[in-house]
């Protein structure tokens, strides 16, 4: 057979699987947005048939077999040809298949699930002990497969890698060494101001369908394509692509607070244009997917916050607001503008702004290291949580609800996941200052309503190269340089110095 | 192995089935209420591998030999037992399956469905001539379908059993000759009177948020149960089961007409509440499904008609309406419920009232038994049509629009499905004078509100028993006699004689 018919097979192989997760995904959407509650127990039975179906497909010799005789063959000869980036891609995430035996995984899969239910029990006692001891089930496993995955290298490393291809813990540490000076300056500069925003001017009266409608308008404003998407509600919301063609959002709003729905909507509408962006001939192989969860990250927090925080956009967003929502006429862009960005120490992490968001994300990385490293126990979870709390921000939980309960992505087994929250916003913030040379000044586009441009120049950069770059070649590339963490603290200080002077 | 444990082994593969089943119902229910555009052609991608999968669980070997060797077993000595019933019914399945070829099953569903969309877009232009072809081939291989499946017997026959087991042209033609005799004397007798309902009363300014809620509110009061199940909206209303647990019901709003939402409600309802009341411990098995179409339609048609058309049930709701509706202020429940039961000649089935109802039926019925034994030649059918309208309805069409393209059913490969419409409204009647009898009075019962004791008679009489026994037999046990069709005709002469005096 000639190469080209062998990656046609495999094409149609891995096809079938990505169709087969489109369906699986089309269920979970479902239930998010749609399940009855009678119905949550047949949905666990589909996805777990689907899941084993899926399985079998991911595991099928004859894949291999092709993916080993293409890489060889003359069509993956140039390593910038399509097929080239395709078969290099399935060729790792199989290895990485091979690397993890099949138990670890299975195992991994209902420690986690069970882990999951014990966190949100625990959570909801606003107590960790309970949770203790699924933690340390957890970790445990967690360290297993690091070993599986490090070639007898560094064990957090491995995990870092598996979320960011060629993260390292000291990589992260040197990339993020400036805002770790920096921030908590910045936070003291801000909290020593006599300035204090109103955070008042954002609630209100805004009734849903309103809100409802005015997000659907912003969402299409930017760029995302309702003739291949939709916007919906869900508590948690989310992006999740469906098949080409088929991307849905979700969002959440609050009656009596315009910022939930306008942020929750921005970041998920974000993600929706890097998923719509993808090279849709590409759609199921690596070539046409997301290449990592920074760079996914980076998307969605480049619409919340370089956009959705930025004085432009309020400026041209307010005769929208004021003739759609009654309770603003006293207000005015600048009031809106200010608001949504003051910064003030808090407890919760999904709550905090743009500056004290990384202190959580430090907080979280410093005890995650520790974990996996042997250094901590679990049980010592919560007294560390509140070391780290009162180090960097400067205030303690008054319990484990508050605390070191508040996230459930440990008991979910994601470890070496919280990284790459601060990754995406370096990366954010180095594609808005590109951008901004660019497109001849990003704030000046915004306030003139001009926000298709952006998109565009995110769809050339970042988009349609799918897997093809590893993640900082990806933006270097877009940029001109590799991503360094001082062009975020620089865009941080400037903020903090209009709004605290 | 004990006839129990084949058993087992059956019931894990069935249900497989049933799952995989569930889950392409769950993706053709978000096709008809949620799928973007962009969509439709990865969603046909994932049906086509579902039906894939299905169907190589429909023929696998294992199964047939576990029907084949529990048929003979003490499990299925009694058949009464539920195993019994299981087994007999899969085995009827499956040689249904073994008489009709792969080939031709394949060749209809493709023929079908081009020929789906040459009826649309035909009645787009309102002209049979393009169509012709078409229908022609369905028809050729409709044919086909019945040889395999008749036994040597007439085949139209063959292919109303297909639809309701036991049934046959005779049959149908000895059931509905009461009704062939007394229904055009009845519209005779409701055009000549001087009484004219005035159809404007249930016409006016019905917002649909009130009328969506007020939708949900009635279906939940004749028991519909919203934890286990939704209402959404579709242009074409329908009734899927996603599984134990989730059956989702749609119904489509008219601002300007109250009664176009409230009776696709409580149609579908109907449906919702037999998929509803299905024993869930024998879900994905035949003891736990609707046992045929013609049972399935009485069930709609019953809430719709006995109950939605009752002036009981218009004088319980009167001051709901009013409250939700203020454009019913001037009106009152009496003229409602004359106007929803107003009898009047009109050239569209899915809109004519009780009694036009089966004439239009009868002309269909005619006309698809005589394409099936070749006494009519598919070209013909526009002059049959509009002959047989004539004849039994005293109008004829201007065009084809509103004439014989009216219904896909055809085009569908649906020969022998409209008379199981009669058939639903004679057992609906036979149902409803039983339930009369037992529950002290049906419009009694109504106008006091309770409609739930009317559900649960249902739910023991006919819900739980799924496919134990044949269409008629259920009824039989249900009502203590036969259907006959003289019960449906003597509640709509009562009716005519009401209105019309």
């Amino acid at each position: 057979m000639s190469p080209e018919a062998l990656y046609a097979e495999l094409v149609t192989l891995v096809r079938e699987e990505a169709i087969l997760g489109s369906v699986a995904a089309t269920l979970e959407w479902d239930e998010e947005t749609n399940l009855p509650p009678g119905g949550v127990e047949n949905r666990a039975r589909q996805l777990a048939l689907l899941a084993g179906l899926l399985h079998e497909r991911a595991v099928d010799p004859r894949r291999v077999e092709l993916i080993d005789e293409l890489a060889g063959s003359r069509l993956c000869a140039d390593p910038g040809r399509v097929e080239a980036v395709n078969v290099r891609e399935l060729r790792k995430a199989y290895e990485r298949e091979r690397k993890v035996p099949r138990a670890l995984v299975e195992e991994l899969a209902e420690i986690t699930a069970v882990a999951t239910a014990a966190w949100a029990e625990a959570r909801e006692r606003r107590s960790f002990a309970a949770f203790a001891p699924h933690l340390a089930r957890v970790i445990a496993l967690k360290v297993a497969e690091a070993r599986c995955l490090s070639n007898g290298g560094d064990l957090y490393d491995a995990l870092l890698d598996d979320h960011e291809e060629g993260a390292s813990a000291a990589r992260f540490d040197e990339l993020v060494a400036p805002l770790r000076r920096g921030l908590p300056a910045l936070l003291e500069r801000a909290r020593g101001s006599d300035h204090r925003p109103d955070p008042g001017v954002c609630r209100g009266d805004f009734p849903l369908p309103a809100q409802r409608e005015f997000a659907s308008w912003l969402a299409a404003r930017i760029g995302f394509d309702f003739e291949r998407g939709r916007l919906d509600e869900s508590v948690h919301p989310f992006t999740t692509g469906l098949g080409p063609g088929d991307c849905r959002i979700t969002a959440r709003w609050d009656a009596a607070d315009l910022s939930v729905g306008f942020f929750t909507t921005l970041h998920e509408a974000g993600h929706g244009l890097y998923e719509q962006g993808l090279d849709p001939s590409q759609w199921g192989l690596p070539a046409g997917e997301q290449v990592s969860d920074g760079i996914d990250e980076s998307q969605s927090r480049l619409w919340e916050n370089l956009v959705g925080r930025s004085a432009g956009l309020w400026r041209f967003l307010w005769p929208e607001l004021v003739a759609r929502f009654g309770c603003l006429a006293g207000a005015d862009a600048e009031a809106v503008y200010r608001a949504t960005n003051r910064v003030e120490t808090s407890l919760i992490r999904a709550r905090a702004d743009e500056i004290t968001y990384h202190l959580h994300i430090f907080v979280r990385s410093d005890l995650e290291r520790a974990l996996l490293r042997d250094e901590l126990a679990a049980g010592d979870v919560p007294a560390a949580w509140e070391a780290g709390y009162r180090k960097l921000l400067g205030v303690a939980p008054a319990d484990d609800g508050e605390g070191c309960l508040q996230d459930g992505h440990w008991a979910a087994g994601l470890i070496g996941y919280f990284p790459t929250y601060t990754l995406g916003d370096v990366y954010a913030a180095e594609l808005g200052a590109a951008a901004d040379r660019d497109l001849g000044g990003l704030e000046r586009a915004l306030a003139a309503g001009e926000l298709r441009p952006l998109r565009d120049w995110l769809a050339d950069r970042i988009y349609r190269h799918g897997c093809r770059f590893a993640p900082a070649e990806l933006i270097a590339r877009a940029t001109g340089a590799s991503p360094r963490a001082e062009t975020l603290l620089r865009r941080l200080e400037a903020r903090v110095e209009r709004l605290y002077g």
